[in-house]
């Protein structure tokens, strides 16, 4: 990315605070949009709250740069939440969308990323490694958001020749990914390891999961910013597929070294939980000499040390 | 379809009056749900204004029947329009499918047809008629909310089993269809050559359209409700590809039996305009012998004739 700022709209998430890491660690100016307060301010950052003024101001304030990058990471659910009220999460996040897509059309910006979801918004599909073409069935509220939001991007990239780029990620993990929100077994596993409380398995754990560290996902979409045209459709994975079951193996081990374990409760499957989700990554691998560089051991090992940092913090008065 | 009765939910547009024509030719109990009174109750059918009462009320009076079939038609926006306002479309469409989803997931029903939209749903594709599996790019906000109702569709049948078709009608046209809606151009065409103004055409006619008669539609949808399995998605047209200059040619004959001409008014194209939409009707032709029987000519004078009445009727005092 260039000297021109990159714009972050929903920064204050877990993988927003790997792109304020990335974009720091390389001194890029970062305008990080978000509603509510974002704590630990970089030097490079300006801190927008969407919260406390009008959109018209927030837009006059926008305009006054001209970006390298605006990416899109806002969303007020996740999969499991999504089934409680999917109105709401219609109502959130394609309401959300259509805001931001509305604001972007008017910034200047050399491209426009929305980070989708690889993990959701394909369904049970076949059995073998979903490719961006492949048919999508999503199987919750959050996963049918997803789709109709990268479609709202898709109408703007054809209509208002909004430089659109669409990245679905796959199951991310890492540092900065809080326990017990319902998204992210890795994290969650850790947690509940460290208060000595079970983790939860849907089914019998022979699910199949893409797993990749959230700076590998950081520094795809650095590489897609870079190198992909303006409408293309990206999954970013580590095209690998890992059993639930196999992780959580891992993470016990990992746990053994704090002198903790992992307790399994399982629990029957539940009907949107598909049993296979790889991703195809040929198409970046096309375009970019982009690889995942950690190494699950080494990704599991700096989020256990994250987590049990975050409980300590929280637990301390 | 059966003695069971049959619920249109939003029985009071454009095909579900021809529904409710083809219900009571054939003396089928029909339950018309809608949200403003529908006009000439016929002998078989119970109206169920759905602002005067409250879903809870709603759901008591429905669950007294066992249905041959729930149709739902609810829509509160045509494409022109969805793009005044996106956010509405969003608010008004989705969030009534999932009601109706939520209720109808409550009730007996053999079949739940969601009829969706042939006509924008697939986007600009590749100029040969659009198989249901086709990639699905809509190019404006009313054919995304649509694509985002099928997969809620898609959702409760895998969740909740609901026994969910869907239908994906072409351009219908015929009786019923008002003109100056901002949707149905054989309609609006009749209207503007009764009233002596000019029709608009955006570009320079040379689109191709799937026009279907609004009764083929009735008889396909009866054809699905019998045959197609749960879970399937079918186009309903068709299958073959007529100019819109081509159709206009026609409608400026049939006024001349009226002492009347067509006028045309061209404009520049609109970006969301697809050049070429024509439906590929293979999946249901090979489920039921189901063909159109309506004659194109014959099809537009019976529109021309509705029209003319319908436009002597709103002028009358």
């Amino acid at each position: 990315m260039a000297d021109k700022p990159v714009c972050l709209i929903g920064g204050g998430g877990f993988i927003g605070s790997g792109l304020r890491r990335h974009l720091g660690a390389r001194r890029i100016p970062a305008v990080i949009l978000s509603r509510s307060p974002v704590p630990d301010a970089r030097e490079n950052e300006i801190h927008v709250n969407l919260a406390e003024q009008s959109w018209e101001d927030i837009r006059t304030r926008l305009r006054r740069f001209e970006y390298a990058a605006i990416i899109d990471l806002a969303y007020a659910s996740v999969p499991t939440s999504s089934f409680a009220d999917p109105a709401r999460d219609v109502a959130e996040n394609l309401g959300g969308v259509l805001r931001h897509l509305e604001l972007c059309a008017q910034l200047r910006t050399e491209k426009f990323v929305y980070v989708s979801s690889g993990g959701t918004i394909y369904g049970e599909g076949e059995g073998r490694p979903h490719k961006e073409d492949d048919p999508l069935f999503p199987l919750s509220p959050y996963g049918i958001t997803k789709l109709a939001c990268e479609r709202y991007v898709h109408l703007y990239h054809h209509i208002h020749r909004l430089p659109a780029v669409i990245v679905r990620p796959s199951n991310i993990y890492g540092p900065g990914q809080q326990p017990f929100r319902g998204q992210g077994i890795v994290s969650t596993a850790f947690g509940a390891a460290f208060e000595g409380r079970p983790v939860t398995v849907f089914g019998d754990g022979s699910s199949v999961r893409d797993y990749l560290f959230v700076d590998d996902l950081c520094e795809a979409i650095e590489a897609i910013v870079t190198q992909a045209d303006a409408g293309s459709i990206l999954n970013v994975g580590s095209g690998e597929g890992l059993k639930v079951i196999e992780i959580l193996r891992m993470i016990d081990q990992l746990m053994h070294e704090r002198g903790g374990t992992l307790e399994l409760a399982f629990e029957p499957p539940r009907p949107f939980d598909v049993h296979y989700n790889v991703l195809d990554v040929s198409r970046l691998h096309a375009i970019a000499p982009w690889r995942p560089r950690t190494a699950l051991g080494n990704g599991l090992a700096q989020t256990r040390d994250w987590v049990e940092q975050f409980l300590t913090n929280r637990s301390s008065p």
